[in-house]
């Protein structure tokens, strides 16, 4: 393959890209966001982090840039999409901070906002905005972590007395991981089921105050703390209880549900289930913006381990006359490239996400299609995108050696931050559950009743109608597809419509073998033997329902790239962003290169052809890698990685001394590039 | 498949056959490690952690269990298999103290045993093995830290003064990353380039002190910290620079190179990289016990997230009771079982690996060959169980939830510290490649000449012969790879005998093709072109000769593992363990199934039919994860993690408070198996 590169890209061209539609809020906040507390502290303890990230978070309230996503009335800028992009910009910096600002503005703020009504925001918006009124958002229980429906926690209503009774019957329904519970929170939102009448009415949330202005907790209410945690010590997690808590009656958030004086109980929405999983789709935007982090401190981790790839040198060539770059090693270029080319694909695919919720969100009228396509793929991106942080800042932190190690060098904090996002805002794997079954019950909408299917009662009752529904650039995508010639196997691998269709394919295929053995499970039902248990009949196929789902996250994302694309005007930019997008695309085929082959989709020459294909793309691509970081725009600051400072100086002092002395001192011969010492 | 497993395994029958040689010091260590400063500290600052792990240190040298690998003249044992099962028992508490005998007795001692002579051994053995001498291995430099052979301190020899002149000549130079120097370190085994009469010598080491008996630097020493790091923050990990220090001619640890008064340079081995390679040789221990103690962390993670999947529940199956466990849910077994597997895989392997270790270096007469076979097991699977305990660590905790990101549930501080396992010691990378050099040098001199072989200057001149060499078991492996029918596609995938043909295949063909793409590449150089730069000669194959490597590696284990379960004497833990080998087996067979696929060595029927027996193994297996984890025997009190305390009666008293008011609380329907909330 002959590179038909331009030989310099202007990186401010792709950054323009990359920025899209919110790019005044990311302008804005590398222009601004300059305070030193926004920066992780090396060594500092848990008590003086959460004090530094409490201080921090008042600054940024007077900045005003956290209060985007709330109503003009208010002082807000009714900017839902604005919102989320301001705390994907946090998470350049201290993660603890992004974190509290979401549990603060997101979280706590939003469902204050979505949840309540009039009466709640008129009391409390504009003190939470400023920071005034620091609240928690308590979901989560010791006991219930994925599924919320089941939450332990009571709140039953007495009509002599006009209020609540809050309670928490045992441990496992003690609230649990819940920021800012150890230290700063005055009030929570607190989820608990409803019970009125004498009956369940299912999970609502209620405002409770916690603290009283003395910071001591309420009567009846026990504060615990989570304690030191693997990262994220800035935010203060902590446990929240109720020993038969009085709550007046107008604290319950009754945007969906209302209780009377009487106890009557009345809501829009008549589904129990219907109504909790309405009420939770609210709260999408957090599930987004968790997403985004990933992604920013992805990039900050792969600036760092690239651009000391680009100085950093180790073992000499047998002609070379100084050692060898790391970055230019294959090795060092399968580590880093795949990554930073799944960044790129992701970083499209969460500007149409965000896009999207942004303009769902804002719409007159709610189109409950679009809510669910909405939830299932920021439930899916916000999966691909925290395990893609959790392993490409391994990844960079092995690449940067035992610097990497030290945390003056930031990826230990990057690292340690980021980890639980794989599992907060919803478990990762639970998420590619919720994804496949918007997938299965969509293709049972599209392709009609599947025998025996009814008796898989694992499998909801929504409608939704994802498979294979196309996202942004649907014209295009469609029209490059249909133009690939019959015969698979003749087709270039770097046609743009070949690697659409085989990830189309992939998907297309596991989610209907899925099917196929779900209704085989639970058709033997009909047999002489009893009716097979719905949960083995589901658990059986599990592997292979996620595996689906994965596959349909990699087919958006892909075609948020090929979007991504179209959209730049720049002729070198996107010269190289359809090489780094050819990158992506088959360096996914080739991971799951097994599937293909399989499947009869890759024959055997052709797979060897696509490996080698790949390490020419890395070998095209590697003299661009700097300037797919300097892309990522982050200002020098931010990055506090004290290898970005010195590294370069110490070879070039140490070339310059080895030009003079060389000969007396070191060995004669070429140093092999294989051997290795003990460390310590 | 149905189960032919026995009902009960006894875990004690599993634990002797793991425990192997050194049995009695592991025995040694359950028993009497008991220190509580041998855990690790939730919330500690630096500075106590090094004060706690320096404490901690003495007491380990009273009891005497860290002096075995040392001489008998000396108070230890002469029993360097023991001392290194001695540090992996450590790595079950904390870390830091692991890493910290490592340092003083491993590494420290190490080099004054093994590269000092005599007179070093009188003067200073017993204040090390005692603790009274804190000491340095300060080898690694910023510049340097994979080819150290190329090390820019230089230590010149000056006739007039009978002095050494140590020197750092710029900030490439400086030592970095040692063990013992910030805080504690009185002397330091330094490595530099020697110089005498002029001419360079290669790498030596000096016994050179640091700090006076005040613990102030001595003059021309300047010691840096490298401040909080990832994890091991109980390691006073520093940085030494030398200006011109003068160290007397003696402290020379003269074992394998010698300077007389006048200057002259005299040594046994006249070649000097394989002088270099001989001294490296003798520091082995340090990776191997890198690769036990990365042992001992999984398994604890691992025991945490079976217990805590046994117990912990969420969502309720259609027809169940209450929530299923989550250890009943495929996709969790998918995690967890396969890392178990290939867990107890490793153990048998490391097993064999300290038992070679022991006899090759307690022999009376060195055996070149064995040595450096040696030094490619020690990398490998140094390399291979690290990796393996990244991976492992981080899935537990995700299999944890928010309670595996808690400190107190001790998955946090697993996860740290042993991160830079992955490039201590040597990084992991460039490990592989040392066994790939090893192997392809071994072909060479196994295979003759090749063709152009000699132009790629890049394949050192040592004379390896490890291809397919077999390892423990021999003779049983061979019978029951010669066992296996002709047509592969019809031997049941269970018959271990077509399990380990697959795998010796599978290095083989890697093998071998790498060599024919590095012998056409060498090749074109008679062609009219000019010849080929050897560096991009190898670079090119620089992915397919890693993967050689890996190949090389998981055959060992596997074999390593049937040699395991061939001294099994209990009929039920063999039965149990034979089928744990053949998950290990099917599921790297998975994990490489694009291979097995290209390469014609699966058909895509028998590829299906894997994934199937995969997963039939998974539910053979899902009742004995707890024995598995038993079989352990970690005490109680090593494991620190409070949800192993805790979550089993929040459980249970959920249950009894939900079987009397259930009904009129949480919703009547069936929880769907697949919703997430937002979480905090």
């Amino acid at each position: 393959m002959t590179s038909n590169l331009p030989t310099a890209v202007d990186p401010r061209a792709l950054t323009e890209v990359l920025d899209g539609r919110w790019a005044h809020v990311r302008r804005d906040a590398r222009e601004h966001l300059h305070d030193p507390g926004l920066l992780p502290v090396y060594g500092e303890s848990v008590a003086e982090a959460r004090e530094r990230v409490t201080r921090v978070a008042r600054v940024l309230a007077e900045s005003g840039r956290v209060a985007l996503g709330f109503p003009k009335e208010y002082g807000g800028a009714d900017d839902a999409g604005g919102a989320i992009v301001s705390v994907e910009m946090l998470a350049f910096q201290d993660l603890s901070v992004m974190v509290k600002a979401g549990v603060q503005w997101g979280l706590f703020g939003g469902a204050v906002q979505l949840l309540g009504t009039e009466r709640h925001h008129a009391a409390y918006l504009r003190d939470i905005m400023s920071f005034d009124l620091p609240g928690c958002f308590a979901m989560t229980e010791t006991g219930h972590g994925s599924d919320v429906q089941q939450l332990r926690t009571t709140c039953t209503y007495d009509p002599a007395t006009q209020t609540f009774d809050l309670h928490t019957p045992h441990e496992a329904a003690r609230k649990d991981y819940i920021g800012n519970a150890a230290r700063d929170g005055r009030m929570a939102v607190v989820f608990a089921q409803l019970v009125t009448q004498g009956e369940g009415r299912g999970v609502h949330a209620w405002l409770v105050p916690i603290r009283d202005e003395q910071g001591n907790p309420l009567p009846g209410v026990t504060i615990g703390d989570d304690g030191p945690k693997a990262g994220l010590n800035g935010v203060d997690n902590g446990r929240l209880s109720f020993d038969h808590v009085r709550v007046p009656r107008e604290m319950l958030l009754d945007r969906y549900g209302q209780v009377a004086e009487d106890g009557a109980y009345t809501s829009t929405i008549e589904h129990e289930t219907r109504r909790f999983f309405t009420m939770l789709g609210t709260l999408v935007r957090g599930r987004v913006s968790v997403g985004g982090s990933a992604s920013s401190a992805t990039k900050l981790a792969l600036d760092i381990a690239v651009r000391y790839g680009e100085v950093r040198r180790q073992f000499t060539a047998p002609r070379g006359d100084r050692e060898v770059a790391i970055n230019d090693y294959l090795a060092h270029q399968r580590k880093l490239l795949p990554a930073l080319a799944a960044t790129y694909a992701y970083t499209f695919a969460q500007e149409e996400l965000v896009s999207t919720m942004h303009d769902v969100q804002g719409a007159d009228q709610v189109d409950e299609r679009a809510q669910r396509e909405l939830e299932s793929r920021a439930a899916g991106l916000k999966a691909a995108q925290t395990w893609h942080a959790t392993r490409t800042i391994q990844l960079c932190r092995e690449a940067c050696g035992g610097a990497g190690y030290l945390q003056e060098n930031r990826l230990p904090h990057l690292k340690a931050d980021t980890d639980v996002f794989t599992t907060f805002e919803g478990d990762n794997t639970v998420l590619l559950q919720l994804v496949a079954k918007g997938l299965l019950t969509g293709y049972r909408d599209a392709f009609g009743s599947l025998d025996g299917w009814g008796r898989v009662g694992f499998v909801a009752d929504m409608v939704r109608e994802t498979v294979l529904e196309r996202t942004a650039a649907r014209g295009l995508i469609a029209r490059l597809v249909d133009a690939v010639p019959g015969r698979d196997d003749e087709v270039p691998m770097l046609d743009r419509g070949w690697q659409l269709k085989v990830f189309e394919d992939r998907e297309k295929h596991t989610l209907e073998s899925a099917i196929r053995r779900l209704r085989r499970g639970a058709a033997t039902a009909s047999s002489a033997t009893p009716a097979p248990d719905p949960f083995d009949v589901f658990n059986d196929v599990q592997d292979h329902v996620l595996q689906a789902a994965q596959a349909h996250i990699d087919r958006i994302v892909l075609e948020a790239f090929v979007a991504g694309i179209e959209r730049t005007t720049d002729d070198a930019a996107r010269a190289l962003l359809d090489r780094l997008c050819d990158l992506y695309a088959l360096s996914t085929v080739e991971a799951h290169k097994g599937w293909f082959l399989e499947h009869g989709r890759l024959t055997a020459p052709r797979a060897k052809a696509l490996t080698a294909t790949v390490n020419a793309l890395l070998r095209e691509l590697r003299p661009y890698m700097v300037t797919l970081v300097d892309a990522f725009a982050i200002p020098e600051d931010w990055k506090g990685a004290a290898i970005l400072r010195e590294e370069a100086a110490r070879q070039e002092a140490m070339h310059a001394h080895d030009t003079t002395t060389h000969d007396t001192v070191l060995p004669a011969g070429t140093a092999t590039a294989v051997e290795v010492p003990p460390g310590q």
